[in-house]
């Protein structure tokens, strides 16, 4: 196991390369007002969510209305040379907007138009600027839903290009399960097409799926159809305390070895709680608690969740409070959707440094309280809340941005955290993908070769390294 | 739409390349008596299911017992440049397994092992040379099972290479979401691992599913792991006879679009119902007909199966024939496994040339209805059967091997019903491959840019064009 990369390693990360003025006046010639050089512009588009210490922005910001503008852009930054990042709604926890290496922006957000419903497939082509809220407002009246929840009102593209998946995961897959096909603009500006609305196909090499978690180092995604789902005919959503976090986990692996097509079972601690109750009046019992939702028939949901019931009181969970109604939902998903806000709040001035750790289920136990209880003993504060139902959970240590010394130790304990999984099997990210953060910790997991056959790709497929550089593999 | 690849045409793709006799000395040294020369080995090995005219077969065989094995062989080949082409049980149906361009070809069926089933966490790890029902046996007792079936009993490594799919796939997936992660060994001879037993990653590029598909002309898959599930509660089959193919069509596309979770639903033709009575004895009704299968709780059976009855009898179904018993699965599910064997036998000394189109499910009577009506026209006999769900089907015309004229109708018929898939938003291939068969229309649906990439990726990882030389792509 390398280093521990933190804000003293991100120094050697950062290296600007050469963003000619030539360069920038035809890109103003091309795009006029849609190219701003503006500082705040320019500074919006150089950071994220992540915790690292800002740094020199990109040179110019080009906001792309039309796949045609996404290829000129690219195109021209081939020409000389220069690096390219697609740019969402900035919600990236890894850097992975950061311009590490110079270069500009390209702002999708007015790429939002929802292109083509396909409700008798079950499918939908978006632009890559559409938010999954937008996306689930805008196909309300066809009966079908977009299931992927990451918390975050993120873009679709962003999500395609980080592999996302969220609270829904356990039961309805990753965008790399429902991402069907991609037009996608590559590093010479040219434009393809990596599928069909096929539900499956062996035609060649999964172009799809190469793209998708490439985190905008491969090409630009300009439309996406990714798969929809019937609104199930009943849902129902609950909350369950538990003594331990110990007691609340082994219910969630028994309940996923058993085979429950749960729809949502999410953890979270006693501290988050506790933040969440301070942040919403929510008056939740601060302990652990299992948050989940069962979707089915109105006699599949009963079924599923009596199952579930019984495996908790087993554990001494207490008894299920029980949301129908779309209203009494919200309030119950408020206490998970508002931890990461919460949890700041709690700490004024601070940012939050996320784990994402992906464990084999029955690891789950052994990976969540060894980390815990070193977390405990560091006193830095922290919130824990996981997609558990897939060995996916997440610390925020909750750090001052000016005391170094916090951040080592919360990078410290990251590092622990990640051996630990990569020990048990498992994955040091779940779902927010490598960016900045995780490169040493991906050659730990996948092994030096592994990550050499992944920057050949790169190599063969952006050979001036434009696209994104400086992220995922160093 | 370029010309259709038939016999005429398989040709120009035989190039073979030269075998150095110091390469076969050194492969002789290494292997012993594990090296095959012996013609009738190397015929074995030069074929598969394919109706292909045969080509000169490889120029050795060597029978693999172990990563190290396949890592020396694949470094000797590229020491001298000779192609190499993975090996299973050589049920592809695409022309994998041809030498075109020379070569060796390595068997991995003495890879058989089932080396660790992790039943806690719904994974088993297999290397390649095990078969479906092999693997199903051996974790019987686990009460999980693998349910990917693509009629065949293949080996996990060629369903792998071919993202396999099959009866099952409706509810379950393809090899595309069931494969995990892989052992690889890499054009190079070098073994990596593609991925961890994590459910879900965002750690870099996918590369288990850049291999998942490659069709063996990538590296050689070494170990596989891949998804299990908790055998269903209950699972209850059923046959429904239908005056017509459209209306069991209908039937399929209002059921996958209600969103039941269905396990299998085949449809079967008349013809072929009659070829399968004539061979098995079954004395099923010579009408188009379903094959269902629900998977689930008793409550969660009775509720799709009631669904499905109901949208059955809209459609003039007639009354459902039930088997829940193990034993009378089999005889029902005999009709579909033999349809194969059934249609080559109707007509002594065939060989099928089978379609494998597959469209968005709203596009499926439009696919299918105006292909059956020129195939009727034609004169060709056939068999029809299909993973309706998907929107999948495969025509298999049944031709005299000896009679190029019956080929050529046979293949202009396919071209037409490709032709039709595509422009409906389809593929022309949902789980079958590429191979040598289905080159040409992989550029028309891929487009020049797409097969260009897939071209860039293999060359950046297999330099000296080793690995299955001359499949996928030209």
């Amino acid at each position: 196991m390398n280093a521990p990369t933190h804000a003293a390693h991100l120094a050697p990360l950062v290296q600007a390369r050469p963003v000619p003025q030539a360069f920038l006046d035809a890109l103003k010639a091309r795009f006029g007002d849609n190219c701003s050089t503006a500082l705040v512009i320019r500074e919006q588009h150089g950071r994220d969510e992540s915790a690292f210490a800002p740094v020199p922005p990109p040179s110019a910001v080009v906001f792309a209305e039309c796949t045609q503008d996404v290829a000129d852009a690219v195109r021209l930054a081939g020409q000389y040379q220069v690096p390219v990042i697609p740019f969402g709604v900035g919600s990236s926890l890894e850097g992975h907007l950061l311009a590490v290496q110079g270069g500009i922006s390209i702002d999708l957000t007015r790429m939002n138009k929802v292109l083509a419903i396909n409700a008798e497939d079950l499918t939908v082509t978006v632009q890559p600027g559409v938010t999954r809220k937008q996306l689930n407002e805008e196909i309300k009246s066809t009966g079908l839903f977009f299931p992927i929840d990451p918390g975050a009102d993120a873009t679709i593209g962003g999500m395609s290009a980080t592999r996302a998946s969220g609270t829904n995961a356990v039961r309805y897959g990753t965008m790399r399960e429902n991402v069907l096909s991609l037009e996608v603009v590559t590093a010479s500006g040219e434009v393809i097409r990596t599928g069909t609305r096929a539900k499956k196909s062996s035609a060649g090499y999964d172009l799809t799926r190469l793209f998708v978690g490439s985190e905008g180092t491969l090409g630009v995604m300009t439309e996406i159809t990714v798969r929809l789902y019937p609104l199930p005919e009943a849902i129902s959503a609950a909350i369950c305390s538990f003594p331990s976090i110990e007691a609340a986990v082994q219910t969630v692996i028994q309940t996923i070895q058993l085979g429950v097509p749960i729809a949502r079972v999410e953890l979270i601690d006693h501290n988050t709680v506790r933040m969440v109750n301070a942040y919403a009046k929510l008056g939740l019992r601060e302990e652990p608690l299992l948050l989940m939702e069962f979707h089915g028939s109105p006699a599949g949901v009963k079924e599923q969740a009596e199952t579930v019931q019984e495996i908790a009181s087993e554990h001494g969970g207490n008894a299920f409070e029980w949301a129908t109604t779309p209203e009494e939902r919200t309030r119950l998903w408020t206490a998970r959707h508002n931890a990461y806000f919460a949890a700041l709040q709690s700490k004024p001035g601070c940012r939050a440094i996320s784990t994402d750790t992906c464990v084999p289920i029955s690891r789950l136990a052994d990976c969540l309280l060894d980390s815990v209880a070193e977390t405990d003993a560091s006193g830095i504060p922290y919130f824990l809340v996981g997609h558990v139902g897939d060995g996916n959970f997440h610390f925020g240590y909750l750090i001052d941005p000016d005391k170094p010394q916090e951040r080592e130790i919360a990078e410290a304990l990251n590092h622990k955290l990640v051996t630990r999984a990569l020990n048990l099997g498992g994955t040091c990210t779940g779902e927010h993908g490598i960016g900045l953060h995780k490169m040493d910790f991906l050659v730990t997991e996948a092994g030096e070769g592994a990550v050499n056959m992944m920057r050949t790709l790169k190599q063969a497929l952006d050979p001036h390294n434009i696209m994104n550089p400086g992220k995922i593999f160093r």
